[in-house]
């Protein structure tokens, strides 16, 4: 946990100072992206120092060679690696024949870095002394375009303060670049072409068995004091790099800057015979329009996304900076204009956990983009999951599966399964829960029917064909059990009778069968063409019902609370508060055994089923479960404090609640694990948001309706967020002895706060005493 | 299974027609080694069809880079790869210019290989017609010398059978080796030098990061019709190859001859810079000596150890021809004579499972080698284990135990832990009981009691240290647990309360207690020695035996069964009987998570419990417990018949305990698993000789006396084998109705036969009815 390097401000994120061992940390957390590219906050100039080199293009993956110790059946072939793209923003500079390095400067003074979340850009500025004894100021701003989201844009200034000089720059396309995790130095992309005409260039490189195709491509202009100089270039190049010189030499007291416009274009949209002169068409545009026009656009743009999904806190600046920086980095991440993408767990801001789609996005995404996007954003990234359904039902085959079981994977790029440890690959199915949970969860908020019979029974029904084949009968028990599986807390490994599994299992089954009937009353014609498709009988549907009715569920008589999973019980049940802290983080002190055999839960897995099933339990039961459960949680996982934090909320516990909230709002910008450098956690962030909107403001929908039971943690003195519900806008302001809620839109609306019906007309202002 | 490929035959392994697709099952078959070294029966001149080529050096390995998929805390840093090391075997022929290769040939006619048990060599001959239509006769024999333990000897012989022709033998070295479980085509050899003086050659190489020594060496000499030809070779070489030409105009009818003497030295027994004076020497010695007495030698040699291990079978040859070929096998890889080398599951057959020592060593082999050696080759095997006590200290501590506690990895080549799956690396813990099982079944069997005070006492601390510190208080049961665990049966991961492991912690922690009180009392400065470098007080003996005694079993009174785990009943009961034959075998055809909850158990688990303690349990208790696990079992270790004979034997259940026995020891020779292209199972074969031994034989040490119950399969007219009991040799005859015993010895010996006392006089046959 680090405090204090992190300013504290409403609308940005700010360093001050130059310190070589948080440059690794702040490349991921100054990291921009548009949806569509993303980078880290790697300096333009070359920098010796430690550091992780980051570009990310959506979608364009790498087929890995798996590493496992001894194959196991059922293993798939490849790990998807989220691949690092070529470099665009690279610019080297030299002043008197002296490379720019800030790593090997005599002196940096005045080091700061901005990334302005309302605007949606970063900036860098220093001075520094180089070896040579010249002082200079440099300043570089760039962005990711919104607007033309294959393009971003730089300008980057160095003026002379000490003397004249010769200064050189020198900005250039890279494609000899490898991944931080690749241990094997592998290389992943091959060059096909380098290029360049007037002040533009291209390099042409082809992903090595996806065989996705990619044009990298630069323009670069140069200019004194702001006049826009058209002087020669040299041109240097070689098999995977091409790189525009410009020499000048500068007075003392001048500014020497150069623009630069750079980006990709693919063949996922384009044709690939295309991309250069698609790039070409392109980056023509942006410099017509120029940085400081296209960096308005850039700011209205992100005043739209501000205008809806923005969270006011008011007398906290941390909490404020806070959410504000989880909703700008989901936005970096996924906008939701293209159904092909999904919102990977590190977004664009690192490598690990490769894939791009995990049950974080029907478990914690969906919630916000329901609530802060136009409803199709949520009802694509459902479609996503039946666009895939057949490689599902693949995956269950391999796994002896039949009849249409599907199991989604655990974590995919196209619908395969490019996961590769046995204990979550095959054991960690409550994913296909979560899966349903979301499609019931659009329609509860929509109310939007259509998607069920359109795409979503097909979905349920592999699923409940999935669960209904797992669980088998124990005689012992009498009762059907699901043995071998992982729940959340991926501290238990192949256990028997997870709850929360068994939970949501069944529940899959009671809601696919209520959907089936439904379907069939209401839209015949979809029922037919379903049923003719998935040869669905009504006896079959009588097994899962009665394999959901029989669950089994493991509860103590003596703890009066359901058991996380057979035998939990047997454990050294020593609290975390017992622990040593010497001992934690756990998964980075304790071998694996230990961790297994242990009490210790690394997220929400019992109290998650209480999360999405609340309506099924009562608050007393819910406080047991939360007074026994949460003792032993260690929140080793981003995505804990947030289902914590809302429950926490629910029972009344403000000031654990607003702990937690800090801990899933600041949890990079605080580095709380250690591990910012590796990336941020961006899935997470919507359990931020959650924790504020279902938390504090207790926001849910019962009987149709939208329900509040605000609530303000006593550090604040008002918060304030937007629900886009079934095209409307609530918004509401929370303060500390009433709430005010305002309709945007046509038509009344009757909300729930704190369980009394209010009827809210449009663009009205209506205030709710507590 | 293939039963027809291997001619029955009593004394040699025989294989008649050449078959492609047999070609890298018999290099298994009829591998070769000295304990020294070893190879497959690849043959001398190039083969271009599927072959998979392998010579190994005892105790050369490789740290490979481990894979895994997520790393986990506490694995080790590498994976003792079995290296395949330079081949000195190789003799390039060709006639005519044409270069001989069996799979090229026009025809191959009486194709026949001999691997000869009673003498110790490997023999092939066959006619060739080529594909220039020259017909010519091969024969080769060759044998790795038991006596020099670092060359083995060829001769190469051919002879025209329809014209004259121009013939020319190409010995060679070949350091341009790989291996064939290398997926990154990594070398794991530097070459450091080739020379040649006169008649002999040399490549002296070192394996990376080991940074193993070896001169491969070899020297040749050419005759026509049996006479030496003084002839001038052309020499040809290059980075990390030698290879001798001799051409020879040859007529029809004759023969040309090549002998070939070759092998290793290694900076493991010398000086690494008198690799190649040594190798030169030997050869000097080995060549003066010649091909044909250096193979009288090896017959001598074969024979003395066929004195004492030997096992006849009358009235069955397919049986007589398993125990032999276990048994060649077995001294084929480990002779005893070096103390730092130990048995590996494959031998020098293969290269799968990578490090050389498993618990098969103290679960399998030591009573094999206790009974038919030297007791010092035991107790050589059991200080194996004390050399690297603190190893075992070092991998416990990674684990998080302290104080001394010790857990011997499961694979090893050094003492360090060499596995990198956390369901067998951290879990399979029960390994760790049967090193300290050894120590007890080597005292009960030769009454040497020193090695206790001397070296095992230590160790058994260690261990018992360990157990006590690996079980935890479980409220829920108020009895002490053990979970998270793999058993013997592999087929679980992660299990609670695993019966044999519960079983043998106990008793570990209970013949560890004894033992400290009988050194304490009768050997005090060792005991002084010891407790002072452990410092272990009575207080800590009496933690461990509290947990010991009040240890938890899971046990089922409706099936009056001791549980395999916590939990084993909620499985689906269905029987390997009932599964479809199609689904087998199940770690071929399932995925691991549907093996996990199957009941299906891979090898004798709580059984083997029962095989260890036979004395705690009653004759009922095991019957029980056989006729619940067995149904069961699928036997997919090669393990798992052997334990399974003999306790079918101690039922009396003759015709199951003999198809276990045929199936343990004809599992290599028939293929029973289709892998034996893979390698042969070296260490299971310990168990085929327990299966005569102690199924059949039912040799037991019972109140500090050799015990037999003899029983005979009905296919058997008799069988016989010897046991060195204390330094006396007891001959066993079991025929239809009685038993023949004959001590050769100084000293009268008292036996139990049938639980009666026989007293037996040396040097006369007493016999007993049946």
């Amino acid at each position: 946990m680090n405090q204090d390097y992190i300013k504290a401000d409403h609308w940005s994120i700010i360093e001050e100072g130059f310190d070589v061992n948080q440059v690794k940390s702040s490349e991921s957390l100054f990291s921009i992206g548009n949806g569509a590219m993303g980078q880290r906050a790697n300096f333009e100039e070359h920098y010796s120092g430690p550091t992780f080199q980051g570009s990310y293009i959506a979608g364009v993956y790498y087929p890995d060679k798996t590493r496992v110790g001894w194959w196991k059946n059922g293993y798939p072939e490849y790990f998807a690696k989220v691949l690092n793209a070529p470099n665009w923003i690279g610019i080297n500079v030299s002043i008197n024949g002296e490379a720019l390095d800030v790593f090997k400067c005599k002196k940096i003074e005045k080091f700061r870095r901005e990334l302005n979340m309302k605007e949606g850009w970063l900036s860098r500025s220093f001075t520094a002394t180089l070896q040579n004894s010249i002082e200079i100021e440099v300043e570089s701003k760039r962005f990711l375009s919104l607007d033309f989201d294959e393009v971003g844009a730089i300008v980057y200034k160095v003026k002379l303060l000490n003397r004249d000089a010769q200064i050189n720059f020198s900005p250039y396309l890279d494609n000899g670049i490898t991944n931080e995790d690749s241990n094997w130095d592998d290389k992943f992309w091959d060059v096909l072409s380098v290029n360049h005409e007037d002040n533009q260039a291209f390099i042409v490189s082809r992903t090595m068995k996806t065989h996705f195709y990619v044009c990298t491509a630069m323009c670069s202009q140069i200019a004194i004091n702001g006049k826009v100089l058209n002087q020669e270039k040299q041109i240097s190049e070689n098999i995977n790099y091409v790189e525009f010189q410009y020499k000048n030499y500068v007075k003392k007291g001048d500014t020497i800057s150069l623009t630069k416009f750079g980006g990709y274009t693919t063949d996922r949209n384009h044709d690939k015979k295309e991309l250069i002169s698609v790039a070409k068409k392109t980056l023509h545009e942006v410099s017509k329009i120029g940085f400081q026009s296209l960096l308005d656009l850039q700011k209205a743009a992100w005043a739209k996304i501000w205008e809806m999904a923005d969270i006011t806190i008011d007398g906290d600046v941390k909490a404020q900076q806070g959410i504000r920086f989880n909703i700008f980095q989901l936005n970096q991440t996924y906008l939701g204009k293209d159904a092909r993408l999904n919102i990977g767990p590190k977004g664009f801001t690192g490598e690990k956990y490769g894939g791009s789609t995990y049950w974080d996005t029907e478990a914690y995404c969906i919630p916000f983009y329901l609530a802060t996007k136009d409803q199709k954003v949520a009802r694509n990234l459902l479609a996503y999951r039946f666009q895939q359904l057949d490689k599902a039902i693949e995956n269950a085959e391999k796994l002896g599966f039949k009849n249409g079981a599907a199991l989604y994977p655990m974590v995919t790029m196209n619908g395969e399964e490019c996961h590769n440890e046995w204990e979550i690959t095959f054991e960690e199915i409550h994913r296909n829960g979560a899966i349903a949970f979301a499609i019931y969860n659009y329609h509860r908020f929509t109310s939007d029917y259509s998607y069920i019979p359109e795409k979503g029974l097909e979905v349920l029904i592999g699923i409940a064909r999935f669960w209904h084949q797992r669980a088998t009968f124990s005689k012992a028990k009498n009762k059907y059990v699901i043995l071998g599986v992982t729940g959340p807390n991926e501290y238990e490994n192949n256990v028997n009778n997870n709850f929360y599994t068994n939970y949501i299992a069944k529940w899959c089954i009671k809601y696919t069968a209520e959907n089936i009937e439904l379907v069939e009353a209401d839209y015949p014609s979809d029922f037919t063409r379903i049923m003719n498709k998935v040869k669905l009988s009504k006896a079959e549907v009588t097994q899962w019902t009665t394999v959901a009715d029989n669950m089994y569920f493991p509860y103590s008589e003596a703890e009066q609370v359901y058991l996380q999973q057979d035998g939990f019980l047997d454990k050294e049940l020593i609290t975390v508060a017992d622990l040593d802290k010497s001992q934690r983080p756990i998964n980075q002190k304790w071998s694996w055994d230990r961790i297994l055999r242990s009490p210790y839960i690394k997220q929400a897995d019992t109290l998650q089923g209480f999360y999405f099933f609340e309506e099924d339990f009562t608050v007393e039961e819910l406080e047991r479960h939360f007074d026994f459960y949460e003792p032993f949680t260690v929140h080793e996982s981003s995505l804990s404090p947030c289902v914590h934090s809302i429950q926490a909320a629910k029972l009344g516990r403000m000031e654990q609640a607003y702990t937690f909230y800090l801990r899933t709002s600041r949890l990079d910008l605080d580095d709380y694990n250690h591990e910012v450098h590796e990336g941020l956690h961006i899935t997470s962030m919507a359990g931020t948001w959650m924790s504020i909107v279902e938390g504090f403001g207790g926001m849910r929908v019962k009987n149709n309706k939208l329900s509040f039971d605000p609530k303000i943690p006593k550090q604040w003195n008002a918060y304030s967020f937007k629900i886009n519900f079934r095209n409307q806008i609530l918004k509401v302001n929370v303060q500390k002895n009433k709430t005010h809620f305002e309709l945007v839109g046509n038509t009344a609306l009757d909300i729930l706060v704190n369980d009394k019906l209010i009827s809210i007309q449009p663009n009205t202002l209506i205030t709710v005493k507590s």
